[in-house]
Formats: C-alpha cells, sequence, structure tokens
C-alpha cells in the first residue's frame, strides 16, 4: 500500500470522530475541523473511483462522468450549505474555488516542479482555449455583480431572474466544450488524456460494480460530513476569530478541492505539467461553467434563491487571479518564480479577505 | 443578379413604406422598424461605392476615403440622434458599435467559418498592431467615465474640457494608424489589400462618376431615414418594452453595422480570416478613434455637448469585450468554440443591458 | 567631455542657485524649479557610480547594489516627502513612477528608437517574467484600494496593517526574483548583462574609493535639495495652478526618474531593445517592490504611516498602464506607432490627472 493510502485510510477515522463530536456535543469548533478532515479522504476516492469507472464506460461516457464528478465534493458541499442558508458562504466558496485552483493549485505546482526541473513546458493551445472559455464563465458570472455596484441598485427580483439567465447559457457552453474537447477537436486533448491513463491506473479491467458502489457510498458520506461541517460552521469560524467572507473564500475550497491539489502537484514534480495545468484551469473552468450555475438553478428549486451578486471584492479578486494566471501559463513554460508569484497573490488576496471588514 | 442583390433591392422598398408610415402616422413603432430595413441597402450601397471610388484613386486616397466612410452610416445616424438630444443613445451606440464588432461580427466569423473549416488561422501580426490601438482608444473613450466614478463627482464642464482633449489625441492617433498601415509600414498590411480587391470586385475599371452618384444619393437617404429612425426611436422602444440604454447598445448598432456584419460572416466561410478579423477590428478601432471623437467636437459644435462619461456599466461591458476579443485574437488561430465564447459573452451582456435598471 | 556630460555639469550650477533662491527667499517657485533641475545630474551620477562599483565587486554584490540604489533619487525624494507629511504626494509619486516607467519612458523609446529602425526586436522571455512579476506588485499595492474602495470603509488602522503585511510579502518576492536573475536563472539575462556591461563603461578596472565618494557626496546632495524640492512643493503647485496629485503623479516622476529615461532613451536609438525595455520595465517594478514598500516600512518607523490606499482612479491609471504595456510589449516587437500610443496614452492620462477634481 503506498504511503498516500495510508494517509487517506488515516484520515478515515476522522468520519467516526466527527459523528461523536457531534453527537456527544464536544464543541462546534472539533466537528467542524474533524469533518473538514473527514472528507479529505472520501474526495479522494470519488475522485478514483470516477476515473476507473470511466475506464470502462469509454471515453465519451467517461469524459461526460469526469465533467460532472469531477468537483462533486465541493458541488455537495455548496449544496449542503445552501439548504441551510447560507448563501454568503456558498458565493464565497465560489469565488474561492476559482482562485484557490489558479493560484494556490497552480502556484505550488509550479514551485514544485520547479525546484526539481529549470524550466517545465506544457502545451499553450489547450491553455489557450481553457483561458478563454475561463474569460467568459467570469465575465459572466461576476456581469450581475458589476451590474449591481456600477447602478443605484437593482431589485433582487431582478438580480434572480439575470442570474438565471446567465446560468442557463453557462451551462449551454460547458456542454459546447465537452462537445469541443471529447468530439470535434478531441485530437488537441489526446495527450493529456493519455497521461491521465498512464497516472497511476491498474492495467487490467477496473471492476466497475465494485467502484460504483465505492462512488455511491462516499458520496452519501461525504453529504453527510457536509451536514456537519456546515451545521458547525458558523459557531467554529466565529471562535476562531474569522469571518464567514474569509471561511468561504479560504478555508471551504482547501477541503472541497484538496483532491485536485494533491494530483495537480504531485504530477508537476513527475513533470507532467500537461496534465498539472489542466487539473488546475479545468477545475476552476468547471466550477465556474458547471457548478456555479447548478447552484442557482438548484436555488431556485430548492427555494433558497442564490443569484450571482458577489461581493465587490471578490470579483476584484476573481479578476485579478485571471489576469495573472493568464498572463504566467500564455507561454507555455513555468518555472520557480513563476509559481512563487502566484502563490504571493494567493497570500496577498489572503490578507485582504483576513482583514475585510464585516459589512 | 446575385442572391445578395436581390435582397438588397427588395428591401429598397422599404424607403417608401417608412416615409408613407411616416407622413400617414401609422405608428412609431411600424416607422422605427421599416425605417432601420430601410438603411441597410443604403449602407451596403455606399460600401460599394466607397470601395469602388478607392480603386480608382489609387491606394492613399483611397485608403483615406475608406478610414472616413467605412463607418458613415453609424456616424450619421449618430449625429441626427445627437442633434435631436439623443445623447445618451449616442453614447450607447458608440459601445453597442465596440462591442457589436467584438463579440457578434467576429463571434458569428468564426462560429460558421469553423463549422466549415477545423481551425482557422490569420495574421497575428496586424491583430496585435490593432489590439493596441483598440486597447488605447477604449482606455481614453472611458477615461473619463472611470474619472467621474471614481471621484465625488465632476462638474459637466470639466468633463466636457477633458472628452474634448481626449477627442482630439484620438484624432491625432487615428491619422498616424493611416500614416502607418498605408505609408511605413503597409507591407505589413499588403495580403488583406491584395485579399479586399479580390474580394468580389470587377476587373474592367469602375465608372467614378456613376459611383459618386451612388454614394451621393444613399448619403442623402440614410440621412432622411436616420431622421425617421431616431424620430420614432423612443416611442417605439418604450412600446417594445425596451429601455434607451439596451436599444442605444443594441438595436441601433445592429442596423449600423450590418454591412460589415454581412462582409466579415461572408469572407469567413469562404475562409479568409484575415479580412474577416480585420473588419471587425478595424471597424471597432474606426468607432473609437474617429467616430467618437468626431461625435464630440461635432456635439460642441452645433450645440448638443457630448461628453465621454458612459454609464459605468457600459465602461465594464467595453472592458471586458476588448480583454476577451484579445485573448481570442492574439493566437492567430479560431474555431468553433471561439466563436461561441464570443457569442456566448454578447448574449451574456445582452441579458444584462436587458434587465438594467432604468436610473 | 561628452555633450551629455557637459550639459550635467552646467546644471550642477543649480546647486548653488536652488541653495540661493532658498536662503535669499527668492520664492517657493524659484526654488521647487532649480532644486529639480539640480537633482538631474546628481541622479545621472549616482546611476554612473552605482554600476561603477558594481563592477569591481563582481556580479553578485553588484546586482545587489544595483536592486537597491537603482531607484535612490526616487527613494530619496520620497523619504524626504514623507517625513514632511506629505504622504498623498508620495503615493502619487509612486503610481506616477510606474506609470512614467511604463508608458513614457518606453514610449520615448519605442518612438525614437523606431523612427530609426523599422523594426526592433527585443527578448519576450525576460519581459514576461517582469511582466508577471509587474503584475503581482501592481495587484499588491492597489489591493488595499480596492478594498476601501469595494468595501463601505475600513478602518484607517486596518488598512495600515494590511498594508505592512503586504509590504512584507512584496519585499521578499523581490529578493527572490533578485535570485532568480542573479543565481538560478541568470543564464536568460546573460545578454541584457553583456550589454549593460559593454554600454560606456571604460575598460581598465574603475577606482571604488573615488566611486564610492561620488556615491556618498551626490546621495547627500539628493538628500538637500529633495528638502528644497519639497519644501517649496506645496506653494510652487499651486502658485503655477497644479493640484499635488497632478505634480506627485506627473512632475517628481519626471525629476526622480530623469535618469533611466535617458539610458533608455539612448541605448533604444543604439537598436539594444532589450536594454531599453529592461530599464523602463525593471525600474517600475522595483518601484512596485522594492521602493513602495520601503516606504510602507520606514513611515511606520518614523511616525507617518502610510498605507497603500491609493485614490482610485490612480488605480485606474495604472492597471490601464500595465494592461497596455504588457500587450505591447509582449512580441517581442517594436516599432514608432506603439511607441506613439504608449505616449498618447500617458498624454490622455495626463489630462485627467489635470482635471481631476481636489476632494
Amino acid at each position: 500500500m503506498s504511503g498516500k493510502n495510508i494517509i487517506l485510510f488515516v484520515l478515515l477515522l476522522f468520519i467516526p470522530v466527527s459523528l461523536a463530536a457531534h453527537f456527544l456535543e464536544w464543541g462546534d469548533l472539533i466537528v467542524f475541523i474533524t469533518a473538514g478532515l473527514a472528507i479529505l479522504p472520501l474526495a479522494a476516492w470519488m475522485g478514483t473511483a470516477t476515473e476507473e469507472i470511466a475506464v470502462v464506460v469509454g471515453p465519451t461516457l467517461g469524459g461526460l462522468l469526469n465533467a460532472t464528478f469531477g468537483n462533486a465534493t465541493e458541488l455537495i458541499i455548496a449544496l449542503v450549505a445552501l439548504n441551510a442558508g447560507l448563501v454568503d458562504v456558498v458565493k464565497a466558496s465560489i469565488t474561492g474555488s476559482i482562485i484557490g485552483n489558479l493560484l494556490l493549485v497552480m502556484g505550488l505546482s509550479m514551485l514544485l516542479g520547479g525546484l526539481r526541473y529549470k524550466e517545465q513546458t506544457f502545451q499553450p493551445i489547450v491553455a489557450r482555449v481553457n483561458a478563454a472559455s475561463m474569460n467568459l464563465a467570469v465575465i459572466a458570472i461576476l456581469l450581475p455583480t458589476a451590474m449591481n455596484f456600477s447602478s443605484l441598485g437593482i431589485p433582487a427580483k431582478t438580480l434572480q431572474n439575470l442570474s438565471l439567465a446567465v446560468a442557463v447559457v453557462l451551462i449551454l457552453v460547458y456542454g459546447l466544450t465537452l462537445l469541443f474537447s471529447m468530439k470535434t477537436h478531441a485530437y488537441l486533448y489526446d495527450i493529456g488524456v493519455a497521461e491521465i491513463e498512464a497516472e497511476g491506473l491498474p492495467h487490467e479491467k477496473p471492476n466497475v460494480l465494485l467502484w460504483s458502489g465505492v462512488l455511491l457510498v462516499c458520496t452519501l458520506l461525504v453529504a453527510i460530513e457536509s451536514e456537519l461541517l456546515v451545521g458547525a460552521l458558523e459557531v467554529a469560524t466565529s471562535q476562531l476569530g474569522l469571518t464567514a467572507l474569509f471561511t468561504g473564500v479560504i478555508l471551504v475550497p482547501i477541503v472541497g478541492n484538496a483532491a485536485e491539489h494533491a494530483t495537480a502537484v504531485t504530477v508537476a514534480m513527475k513533470d507532467k505539467m500537461d496534465l498539472s495545468v489542466s487539473v488546475a484551469v479545468g477545475s476552476s473552468m468547471q466550477i465556474a461553467l458547471f457548478v456555479a450555475p447548478v447552484l442557482v438553478i438548484a436555488g431556485r428549486i430548492i427555494g433558497q434563491p442564490m443569484d450571482l451578486d458577489f461581493n465587490p471584492f471578490e470579483l476584484v479578486a476573481v479578476a485579478v487571479s485571471v489576469l495573472i494566471a493568464n498572463s504566467i501559463s500564455s507561454d507555455g513554460r513555468s518555472n520557480w518564480l513563476e509559481g512563487t508569484l502566484l502563490l504571493a497573490t494567493y497570500t496577498v488576496l489572503g490578507f485582504a479577505f483576513y482583514f475585510f471588514p464585516v459589512p
């Protein structure tokens, strides 16, 4: 058993611990931390199970599966939080996931990869197509914010209708990017797929039934742990002296995206920057084009309407992250300094969110 | 006679219809729609006449002619609206023309071209020079907005003086870009010119007198139809349930730029992306560097002072359009997905302007 | 003696003249102008002295010396102004130095170089690494502004703490960029260094003692003249009908950066665009990553706390300058039109700062 798997099995222990903490009332802070730790191995296995099943069902259905379940942990936590009425935390975790993937994940990958290899390269073509989709997504989900900030205020109903219309366009675009990458221009992505398949997957045919069971169980457990996490969130973060904004932007996305973090950094250290960059950029693209619109639509259905009117400073942070990530990734080369610059940007944004006043 | 010409001749019928609608008082909505349709063939022939005369008078004078009359329809409609005191509609149509050329025209070209050809290429060098000029122009015409928004308010007189100073700089820069593209660095643009000349122009020498007559008559008729269009604009759009902002940003530019739309899309489907992209980017550059400053100066002269203080959300929309258009065009390649992304951005911006509240 | 040196020696005469103007009370306007002129030759010799000493002490220590003393004039003027409590002027001169280097210096270099050579090229790799550092620096120093503008207002103490935290990150990043350019990836910068050494330096070993003396005397004299300049600044600029903002953004940086201006333009006219662009971009990077954070920390120590909360319009101006400078320099080519576009942007920003109302 690999070192990674041992860690994951040990982390599983936090499932009973978090449940005990909840039912025996050991305090919200302990529930929050243990539930957060318990989600990490579950998220990792959901990722593995999705990839194993994808191998068997073929590239098209497999691609769809990956595209839908790729940010499942993120989506489940957000849905639970939305259901609990923590709309601001959900919005903050969307911006935090985008920022985290572009700055923290890509930054760590480039830094740790760059400490081993003087210069690393990756295909700029895929990076550019992704960057353009990201730009659209970011523009779209932040338009309502810009609109509200630049006018004298917009009725809540109008903002919700606009957000719903934007959400529908984004999901359509997401479908079209899948069509592009899996059908009409699949050859552009060939190298990436080959690397994903070569990366740690067994050569014998995976047992679909087994992995479907794993996926089902993990999904259920993630949902349960998310309930604990979300239920304890407000008290725990105020005990830590943190604002809801900081928790949503910095803490929640780290838990939700831990699996991508680990994958992207691991492959970067093996000099597979193509894969590393597409995990980071692809994940933030999925958040913006799929997770965010699904949450808007789900919120409408479950009666917790969520518009896309973010805190204006979140808009600044996302815009800034996309700009610097694009400028660093557009030439298809990376080195340790570029990784450091991304991490420094993340740090500085973290400070700003830490100091941001509660309205 | 080609299919295109038949359509244009049929559309000519809307000239008498619109006049009848106006004088027989059939209602502003009908006047607005028929005058809009009547302008389309006139704009197309003005474009053809300009190009025919340009062939005869030689590259330098011809280039100047194209540069001045290229957006004549747009300019006439705007001057009529300015004279009628519809300053906000004029400003909105400037931003709408820039957005429309970069997103709608370029998007449709890349989508329809991309459905026929897997990947299309164009010269990135010209695209970059144009992009830099566009950036300056957009920055310049939006500075007064940024200044007004970021301060506690600026006296109207100061805004007008600043706008006039900016307008003079922009017209000087426009002159210098012509000098660059027609004299000192004409070789960079050679391919484009050759393609324009090869594109549907007859090989015998055009009759200058005939085409000058066509140009004169069409200009007069466009001016008359613009009067009808502008006179009916406010009542018609409120009957359609639209705001003046939406009309100015979305509807007016579609009428004013229809000729460029048709050209850019037609040549894109013949895989002449160089020409298609330069029509789209060149037209938006002309709006920003020539039409907008001319309107500021004209407004001063006719006593309808127009500053460059736009709605802050227009600033956001233009900035966003320039960013995404630059990021998609900078590599000199296009495919159907990139076209779709531009169109999706246009759609989302359209929603936002539709929902934007009247102050 | 070269023509340049004759001019510098003549300008030295303004040292006694400015002192006379100050002590004989000839008026603040004359003190301001003569002290400004007196600083020019001192700044030039400080630059020469630093480079001479750098040659002797070897590349590493020499690089550090250049990195620390490269903007010494700028830093001394700012420290004197900060000590006099002119916090807004100091902030304005930081944004003005960034804008001035990217638009005025780079613009003049590209224009004057481009009038001699049809197309000039430079290494885009170094330009890109610098651009990414610039992006981070600009983002970081402008975050507090964005935060203050997008919230309902932030306590002064919070802004100072955030600014201090940001300053520490920036100085760390500055150290890492030095490590990158002088140690781990020095080969990327080789050409530049060779050109700097070949540029006007004598082949015999420089006299360290002599040049250290020159450096010391010039530094002292710059400090004295800065006292005169700053002391006369407020009265003189109001006599000229200028605001403190305009003086800080436009006038002070021209005095402080005159040496870089001269170097960058001179080498551009010799077709050494690599060196010219790195002087301009490197200098603005140094301002953002080193001078600005040092001022924040120094302000804390001398009891004149300076936060990084700029005028929102300064944020717009810097963002716009970085965007257009990046878009023009990213392809590694330049021509006279690109230089003109940078200068036009500078002119338009200058107009805007001239008209900007006093709060």
